[in-house]
């Protein structure tokens, strides 16, 4: 049967989920879960996001860039949200985590001693460290309807 | 053995990946074959990113949200950078692109014909379209060092 011009208010297909909000302990532990967020700021070209590898350290989020990176060179001191979150295309289940606060650069000997842990995916040295400090943290889930 | 200080500079650990840069055209490629996006603006309270699904139409990406959405209310005529990725966590490798532009919103009943079929995981009336008009499209891909 031919689609009607109506049909295009039946906003889903597949799995039905809804979103629910997530308490922020939870966020916490789904942010460490994964090692990626894709980080979000204003620049001088208007708003940019990135994706990089993350650690939770010492109540903050922290990255680790090479200074000639766009995030190195424009996030400093700049209000920054980074989004963490894992889906299930087959599912359509997950939940995604975003902590908003201030970037500030850390150089790479003045980070606390556990941050001489934290590995990158990309060969290449990567010296500056940017340290998020949370100022909010919101998270939400999408969720299977019988299930909570 | 104890760890050194010096380790800090050694970044990365587990497959060794490069950076490279993607063509345009496999820029789009990549974006039609995922289902979300993390669409950043600059809002009142400052930079914002959230989750959604997109879609390619008409040479331009599109998002649907509900009237009330921090996306509907802030983004409007706001220039976007909407982030999409696929990444393995097991071997380090995947791809990002951005795609920059201005947003605009549009009704449902004013969208093109092949919109109707533009489908998002949430339940829920979602009757505000989103288009983001490509004025940017960059792609990077963390490859394996010797599969180019």
């Amino acid at each position: 049967m031919g689609q009607t011009r109506g049909d295009i208010m039946n906003t889903t297909r597949g799995p039905a989920v809804r979103l629910a909000e997530l308490p922020a302990f939870d966020c916490w532990h789904l942010i460490e879960s994964v090692e990626i967020s894709r980080v979000a700021w204003n620049g001088p070209q208007g708003v940019s996001v990135v994706p990089v590898n993350h650690v939770v350290s010492d109540g903050a989020l922290w990255f680790r860039t090479t200074p000639y990176s766009a995030l190195a060179l424009e996030c400093r001191g700049q209000w920054v949200a980074a989004e963490v979150d894992s889906v299930d295309p087959a599912t359509h289940t997950g939940w995604s985590v975003v902590v908003r606060g201030v970037a500030e650069l850390v150089d790479a000997e003045d980070v606390p001693e556990q941050l001489a842990d934290f590995r990158v995916w990309p060969a290449g040295t990567r010296n500056v460290f940017v340290r998020v400090e949370p100022v909010e943290v919101t998270g939400r889930k999408l969720v299977a309807p019988h299930v909570g």
